[in-house]
């Protein structure tokens, strides 16, 4: 018999399409470039980071540590000023121009709260390229931020986008 | 425009329930000891393992490299005798006794051709344990394999069984 107190877990996916004018060789280098992946992923107003690491192949890592510093930027749902973070991606695939897949987790001094698999596809748009990102979550502890996780994700693909204008 | 020739990602989900009549220990000492995890998730007949290797802690990874070597017990769907897979397996929450959340891929020659996020709930059930799998998996090139992985694993849970008896 279940005990309530238990630890469960809350799985659900979502899709997000996007277009954009910049080739998908340029969209593709925005992921697998350190230092432009850095400026529109890891670094915003709200928070402060505090080591930013980039190892783009398949089967290579990347983590970005921050803490949210307050002000008006900080997210729904983050959590309270100072609190370490960390996101740590491990690359499951890369087809250069096409393809990323990559699994994720995002912790909280250092315990995980979820666990991704995202889907990157580029697909060639007239001169442009169509984004399509598929995430698959897994939120532990009865937590259910499928909601707040998209739209972060929608938040984190129009920084992309102007990172790319 | 999408080309009809792109590669394209297929998603799916599916999720299992087993009951084991070993405690939650037993049932999660089968995923953490690297001998018994090889006997039920690795070796089979059917095909020959290369190699393997299991490093049990979040943000470690597992490697289990095998051939088909022909057979009656040469799975639905399997690469033809002597093509070289890989399940590469990263280890994203561990909680002892109670949860293991992972993302793996499997390749042929190299070449990954699915990624998955699995979660695996452990619940003590009278004197024994009930297990919840949720797998969430991304299919390349058009594939889709769903039915396949979820008979694949169901035999793998039934591996585990036996390992347990």
């Amino acid at each position: 018999m279940k005990s309530t107190t238990e630890p469960t877990v809350t799985h659900g996916t979502f899709t997000i399409e996007r277009t954009y004018k910049a080739s998908p060789g340029k969209v593709f280098a925005a992921f697998a470039v350190a230092e432009t992946k850095r400026r529109w992923f890891a670094e915003g107003k709200g928070w402060e980071v505090d080591s930013y690491e980039l190892d783009f192949r398949v089967g290579g890592s990347e983590s970005s540590r921050f803490r949210f510093v307050g002000g008006a930027d900080v997210p729904e749902g983050a959590p309270s000023n100072g609190t370490p973070m960390t996101v740590a991606i491990t690359y499951l695939d890369i087809v250069p121009d096409r393809r990323i897949v990559y699994a994720y987790s995002m912790s909280i001094h250092e315990k995980p709260f979820s666990a991704s698999l995202a889907t990157i596809e580029l697909h060639p748009k007239g001169t442009g390229t169509e984004l399509v990102l598929t995430e698959q979550d897994a939120f532990f502890e009865n937590g259910d931020n499928l909601a707040l996780r998209e739209e972060g994700t929608r938040e984190l693909l129009d920084k992309l986008a102007a990172a790319l204008a």
